[in-house]
């Protein structure tokens, strides 16, 4: 991983109509953004998804890649006819779509010589100049081309690949945050919870939601900062109020 | 609901940091998208998901509201200092960010003359001229702006308000589906399932998927189409591939 920067930012792009349709539930955002945040400083700052169209996908690619520094899209890189993410990208950028020779080996290799039917091949095609990202539990990679990087949708595989494309990213400044459960309603804190958001607006990102978990109705209080000594002088307010309206704090 | 038309597109905007960071698993896309389909024959065709910054709903409201007949908002209209969606849609659209009359009376019956304080008067305010959503869990009501529906973030409150925009809904005609599970991995059907998109490229959509369930590998072969004669058509064919490979039908 490169030198440390202060800010630094991504977008994911979803590429499924299952998705889309509501027919399976994405787990890719929670865990690509986790990890983005927790292992690299990276913080993502949108999400989008869109139908396998490829017109679609070319003017989503070529938007998003020039806002943000990353762009990490899940989905689309299968060896059947809806998976067309890979030749997308390659028009969005004017790139060759071709075999790339270390992928072909990759999986000529895994599924032996005679097996190596066109589905499987068409999973070593990608733009010309692409960077590997390995795939340690299927084989076929991902890859990395200008600032897009591109993942399988299944999230078990996607998950096991995602640490081989650190290399590619430059770090950024890690956010740090809290939790703080108060066993009440969000009306009961909203006015002190918003002077204290005022207070310290340019150095802690402060979120309130309600949750409702094991019979129990609270507010999670989220503080976020890159900066701890923030985040523990803000919990020190947020405490105080809680314990001036005798609220409850709820520990799971 | 009104006439039913022909194909009825909407988007979903889901706004709130804690999806973005990962912290908060998303589950209103598969709702809301299922229920459009299944209840108003309308399909979802973009989905994204942006921070609590006026700027960015504001830009992103207007985009998706001029391409797409819905947008369903989720998010940031709750009584806390990160609740921002009514006032940023309410400079969308140069309205006035004023309380409407009838929600300002629902909550104050709801919370009784003497607790209604600032914050909970704060979800009574939303753009002038909206129409209200109306909300059987918690009283306060999302609320309908030109071609715009604003609903809470927390899943279990906007569930049980849907049904109640379904009037504000044109209805589309319905995409039927029909999941075929085959115990095989995409490589060894992708051929003959590219071939089958081919031939009824203009009346089927054929999306395949690999997943992992109790312990089996498989492929789940999933056709849409509004017209169920071809799924009926499109499943025998992709039955007798099954057949001829002598592949394993998965039934759970």
């Amino acid at each position: 991983m490169k030198k440390k920067n202060k800010k630094v930012n991504a977008a994911i792009l979803i590429i499924g109509n299952e998705i889309l349709s509501g027919r399976t539930q994405d787990k890719n955002v929670s865990f690509i953004s986790k990890w983005l945040n927790e292992k690299c400083g990276i913080s993502v700052g949108e999400v989008r998804v869109i139908p396998d169209i490829e017109k679609k996908i070319i003017l989503t690619v070529l938007e998003l890649s020039s806002k943000f520094k990353y762009v990490f899209t899940t989905g689309g890189i299968g060896p059947t006819h809806d998976d067309i993410t890979a030749q997308s990208i390659a028009k969005a950028f004017k790139k060759k779509y071709t075999f790339h020779p270390e992928a072909y080996r990759i999986l000529e290799k895994y599924y032996g010589k005679k097996n190596f039917n066109d589905g499987r091949k068409k999973m070593a095609m990608m733009p010309q100049d692409s960077k590997l990202i390995y795939n340690p539990s299927s084989a076929a990679p991902g890859f990395k081309i200008k600032n897009v990087l591109c993942f399988p949708g299944v999230p078990q595989i996607l998950n096991s690949m995602i640490e081989n494309c650190k290399k590619f990213l430059s770090k950024g400044s890690k956010t740090f945050s809290r939790t703080i459960n108060l066993l009440t309603v969000e009306s009961t804190i909203s006015k002190e919870l918003g002077l204290i958001q005022k207070k310290y607006i340019k150095n802690i990102e402060i979120g309130s939601y309600p949750f409702f978990r094991v019979g129990k109705i609270g507010v999670s209080v989220v503080l976020r900062s890159e900066n701890k000594k923030f985040i523990n002088l803000v919990a020190k307010e947020v405490n105080k109020v809680a314990k001036n309206k005798r609220l409850k704090i709820f520990k799971y």
